[in-house]
């Protein structure tokens, strides 16, 4: 059973592998990614290759873990944390500790090897999102849970160990820092001028325009005032909603177009970027509804920088977000950008 | 002048560079590095090729930006920061900004371009330390500045553009966010307990030696109790200072001793890593002297996971500190590890 670490200090909860540790030999070589021909399973016929199937979605009448699926979701076969089991707080003189217990699974966004996210039909990238709502909701009703990580790694410089498109949610018996950072800012705010902090920044952003990339009826697309990353980009719903699996069935209809469109642009502008993004939503089991408002972070995986900014949380950000924003604003897409204007009436 | 912005709802200042923006093709071709045989503008004979150097050590009598020298310091030509200028804080609706005022500099930490930190003699390595101190000292004078951070990037993959060996001091006129939580949660346990948290982890990890690397009179070398990264190796002087400039003479040729051995051991248990470390020490303009403790982290770049942890907070460390302390313990180096003992008497 893994175990979760407290740092005294900050605060922060890591998870510690310590079953099948890593030793110093096993960084030496680079870990093998599953290429193109090579074996994946992730892919079509595979199915036994994954441990049993948590959810999968099929058009015809043939059963779980059987091919003729769209979607499946699957236990990661080497997860971060064991699912069984008691939390089992413990001290150990002034540090914290306590099992590692949760869940980590793996959504296989298609069937297909060669597609990526961008790339999939917006009725494919809508039901990715059904799927982490489902998954929420379901992974929400076990009390030892207080947050859920939903994110995915694109491409092997971004941190994907393999190459058939897929997300990750990690069910987890704390709140990770930097979600109890953003829930406490988000309060302070809330505590001081008794309105959304994310609200006024969608209102603000959308008057000033310098910085959006997309807006639609329901979402706002914007390189944000302060980001850490070149070409970071938040996906923010204009409805305010604390937790994105309480959101209306039209949102994830909307959601799946503005992130396939900001996806699409990404490859065009930045020629097919590694990149990560982080589903930002509401710890479970704290009432943030007043103040915590769900978005959507994207950060392309564009400079090599590294251990320094993780040790300092301190970040040079040689593009400025107006300028990303106007690059991806510029982008065009051979499908239309943007919500279908109604037809001029003559 | 580059700008220093803040995000509205975590509190963490980035720096936006507004002058030389980095374009999205920037990012399609790897940086140039300089590598053995090209030319290099750190090496001995190059010294018009930097701008002029702030400070230098020479033995012989030859001057500034003149051959002869063991260790320089000079600007950074190409600074995150400008250090003319006022910071003209200032609002933009609910966003915070300023001038991007601050110093930039690089520490040349030899003329040898094939040597590291590691395989420096250890009076070599103790000027380094000075280097730091001496600029620190002087860069506090300037009332403008809130932060010194003093840091090194080893190998390309841990962000270092430059092979020949050198570290980087920037001084900020805001105090980065991981360095304002640890002098918070510092602050935190000294209310509560009116005892340095640092000091009862150096006391707590003694007595355990599960942990410990290399304890000598005055430094204790450990893997952290919740390490966020594979070999992650904490640096602790034994006596209380919250200020890496205001400690005694000893305490950087003792440093000097343990940061040399430390090195050497992650060379060998790990085949030469990339690596960063990053000083830990007290902000400017602050009293944190009872709950402050300065210190050196240095953090092995082994594993490719990034956007995701960077989005989160969250680590998954899939080597226990009692693992990697262990290899580092038993490391054997050519040198004796530790603090030379009596001889016994016959």
């Amino acid at each position: 059973m893994p175990e979760l670490r407290k740092d005294p200090i900050v605060g922060r909860w890591v998870i510690i592998a310590t079953d099948r540790a890593k030793r110093p030999s096993d960084f030496l070589r680079e870990p093998v990614t599953t290429t193109s021909g090579r074996f994946c399973p992730f892919c079509e016929g595979n199915e036994d290759k994954t441990p049993p199937e948590i959810l999968g979605w099929r058009q015809n009448g043939l059963g779980k873990d059987q091919r003729g699926w769209s979607l499946r979701v699957v236990p990661n076969k080497f997860p971060a944390l064991g699912i069984e089991g008691e939390l089992a707080r413990q001290g150990e003189g002034l540090f914290d500790k306590m099992n590692g217990v949760g869940a980590h699974e793996v959504i296989i966004e298609t069937p297909l090897h060669n597609m990526t996210l961008a790339q999939l039909p917006e009725k494919r990238v809508e039901d990715v999102l059904w799927a982490y709502r489902d998954r929420m909701l379901d992974l929400k009703k076990d009390k030892r849970f207080r947050y859920i990580l939903t994110f995915k790694n694109h491409g092997e410089a971004a941190g994907a160990s393999l190459e058939h498109t897929h997300s990750q949610l990690i069910a987890l018996p704390v709140v990770p820092i930097y979600v109890r950072e953003e829930v406490e800012g988000a309060k302070l705010y809330f505590n001081f001028k008794e309105r959304c902090i994310f609200c006024d920044i969608i209102r603000q952003e959308s008057v000033s325009n310098a910085r959006v990339i997309q807006e639609t009826e329901h979402f706002l697309v914007l390189a944000p005032y302060a980001p850490r990353f070149p070409f970071e980009t938040w996906v923010l719903p204009k409805q305010h909603e604390a937790s994105f699996e309480n959101s209306q069935s039209h949102v994830f209809e909307n959601l799946a177009k503005v992130l396939k469109q900001l996806l699409q642009k990404l490859d065009q502008v930045l020629e097919y970027p590694p990149y990560n993004y982080v589903l930002h939503t509401s710890p479970l089991t704290e009432n943030t509804q007043d103040y915590y408002h769900w978005h959507l972070e994207v950060m392309p995986k564009l400079t090599k920088v590294a251990g320094f900014e993780w040790g300092s949380g301190f970040y040079i950000n040689p593009t400025p977000p107006e300028e990303s924003a106007r690059f991806l604003r510029e982008a065009s897409l051979t499908e239309p950008v943007g919500e279908a204007k109604p037809a001029l009436s003559v």
